[in-house]
């Protein structure tokens, strides 16, 4: 089978608009940690993929998967002692007043029904999320999911402030006024919609701003952006899908991250390690008041099964040292990152942190290019960010120094190619 | 572990509202075709269940899992035989009309994309559904999930019409004159709509009228259903999350058992056994329309793990002849139940199909009784529809005369004592 063939099988039964990565599209036919191979036995470098999130197929998360499949996989109707455990480490996890989860599979039923917890709990309507963000493919989280949906689809209910851009946007600034500069924008949308008769429900924010380019952002302005929702009556649902479970190193949650406590937290990706595991997390009283008015069951979610592979990837997170890995060895990417912006002018900044990163290229034809000739050359990579213009970078927490060189060396060569 | 302290441990994450069957709730710890086990060792004939569709446990759709999961478990951004192969042999099953698919993880998901498919291709916002249905948990879908929000919540674009009844509702029609009884209130429906300027963007119902009583439909409704729907310039979705994958034995689908070419096909719960897997299938023309205007991609929906269970699941169907087994011991079923219902005047109605029963008690009370002696007897059903008053009998599809009769006598028992 030819990967010609099997494109033309698969537009006659997925369509033509299913999206595929690369010019070339990649067939994949075997994972293992940070590495891929295609069909034809070639190897890659996975620098890109967060779902595999502490490798593909590893072994203790397979184990559990296979375990559990063979003995019971039937839902939360029933009393089972593999969710409770699994809740109870999860929750653990979290600040204190965030005590109740909801199991779900798959990030988009984790922020709509963060959306329908807001809007029932609090009687508001209003949402708020930036001009970049993608949160979800249902219908209430594709509203605020600005980068696929024109503003003349976001209905009354929803407004988009500007994406967070200190690199564009700091003109001088220092980090406290940027911060207020941002949040003088989150105010107008909220007043904005009070002059339409609409109360703010809640701002839904992915706390790394990943879809929108990974911005640096200011220290102060996340417990800012939750003391003015909160006084205008909204929650703060924080959008941890790409910025949970470690992924930045020093903290478990993004908004932990920056000094924030939000009233709901949303995730999934990285939840699973690619089993279709997602949550939402909030307080009891939220809990209680949503669900003593809405009957909310989920068929999949919380089955014996999701859980034991959710359970084994907090595990593996644990026992593996994942967050102090990905803190150091992103360090180190970090910094040869900013040699080769040193050597390559092309390259305008470097930002990120743990196992995450954004490389901007003040070019987006060329940012397509390098990353077209990066799976050339073994490395998979991506683009991300409102000019297309941004690498996005985000491994495996397994990812190694060794493993950081052949990204480094291989960006190095494309680069030089490019210059 | 007593169940007791488990309970409490449970309230304190998943909170006291998540769902719990049978009055002294059941902890399952181990599942192996039509039985499962308590942690005290007892076992249960499983006569509820339709999520491990081919037996709880099935070791060929356990032996795919895990063989897929140690392999490659990533996305259908990059190409994928598994999920071609898959796509082919799902789609096979249908109407030749209807010949693409979108990979999804939940039976809400897939209703919340049939929603947003219908209203984006017609341009028109109304929806149609029963007064007693049940399609899912997010947003959308729970404006037409009647069982559970009331009208007050329902918003101006959607219209519920009465469920089919022909039990209490007959009144000497033949059934061509009850299709048109239930197809005027269908019309009105509509006419109501058009009255508030709403276009119909489609009806959606489940294909066996499932949560709203398992009722016998008369032939000719679901044809004019189609016709209604069409004539309005609205599309009909056909939910199959309970009705499909050959649950009724004589068809694959409950669509082509009543005649009936829908539009949109949503299917979920028995698709992968319990792993989670859903999806969408509809026309070439819709597919590309909607996805030419909306980027649609689902994280999880599709990965290698999923195709490769959700294929399994198929090649048992076939490989184990479980339609026709479905359709032989259901008919064996029916036949007890009706000599039941001869023994006990409190069985109003006995209906069903394949491998789902309804079997109407005329005392809701006693309804619940029966579903809870029979759980201490060790057989587990529960109950439906608008008076709760039905008993909802829905084995996996590997029940066979054996556990028909363990079935049956249990009930007849269970009925001797409440005579």
């Amino acid at each position: 089978m030819t990967a010609q063939s099997l494109i033309e099988r698969r537009f006659n039964v997925l369509g033509r608009h299913s999206p595929l990565f690369y010019e070339k599209p990649l067939q994949l036919v075997r994972g293992e940690g940070v590495w891929v191979w295609d069909a034809d036995g070639k190897r890659y470098l996975d620098a890109y993929n967060n779902v595999p999130h502490v490798g593909h197929c590893h072994p203790r998360v397979v184990e559990a998967l296979r375990r559990q499949a063979g003995i019971l996989n039937s839902h939360t109707r029933y009393l089972d002692e593999t969710v409770i455990d699994y809740a109870e480490h999860l929750l653990s996890t979290f600040h204190p007043t965030l005590q109740r989860v909801f199991l779900t599979c798959t990030g988009s039923e984790s922020n709509e029904l963060a959306l329908r917890i807001a809007r029932e709990t609090t009687g508001h309507m209003g949402v708020i999320a930036t001009d970049f963000a993608y949160h979800g493919n249902t219908a209430a989280v594709s509203q605020i999911s600005s980068v696929f949906t024109p503003a003349s689809k976001r209905g009354p209910y929803v407004r988009y402030v500007p994406v967070i851009d200190p690199y564009r946007q700091r003109n001088g600034r220092r980090d406290e006024q940027l911060a207020d500069f941002y949040i003088q924008q989150l105010q107008q949308a909220i007043d904005d919609l009070a002059r339409n008769g609409v109360k703010l429900a809640a701002v839904l924010f992915c706390t790394a701003f990943s879809s929108e380019g990974l911005p640096d952002i200011p220290k102060t302005y996340f417990p800012k952006v939750a003391a003015a929702v909160h006084a205008a009556g909204g929650l703060v649902i924080a959008d941890e899908v790409q910025a949970g479970f470690g992924r930045f190193g020093s903290h478990m949650w993004g908004h932990a991250r920056h000094d924030m406590v939000p009233d709901i937290v949303t995730m999934g990706k990285p939840m699973g390690n690619g089993h279709p595991l997602a949550g939402v997390v909030t307080t009891a009283a939220l809990m209680e008041t949503f669900t003593s008015q809405n009957m909310y069951f989920n068929t999949f979610g919380g089955n014996e099964v999701s859980a034991a592979v959710g359970h084994a990837v907090l595990n593996v997170l644990r026992d593996e040292n994942l967050l102090a890995n990905a803190l150091t060895v992103g360090e180190y990417v970090l910094t040869g990152m900013r040699r080769l912006q040193q050597k390559y002018p092309i390259i305008g900044d470097v930002r990120g942190q743990g196992m995450f990163f954004a490389v901007e290229i003040d070019d987006a034809a060329r940012t397509k290019k390098i990353v077209n000739r990066m799976r050339e050359r073994g490395v998979l990579i991506s683009r991300i960010g409102p000019h297309d213009n941004i690498l996005k970078i985000r491994p495996p927490m397994v990812f190694t120094k060794d493993n950081a060189d052949v990204l480094l060396n291989t960006l190095d060569s494309v680069l030089s190619e490019l210059a």
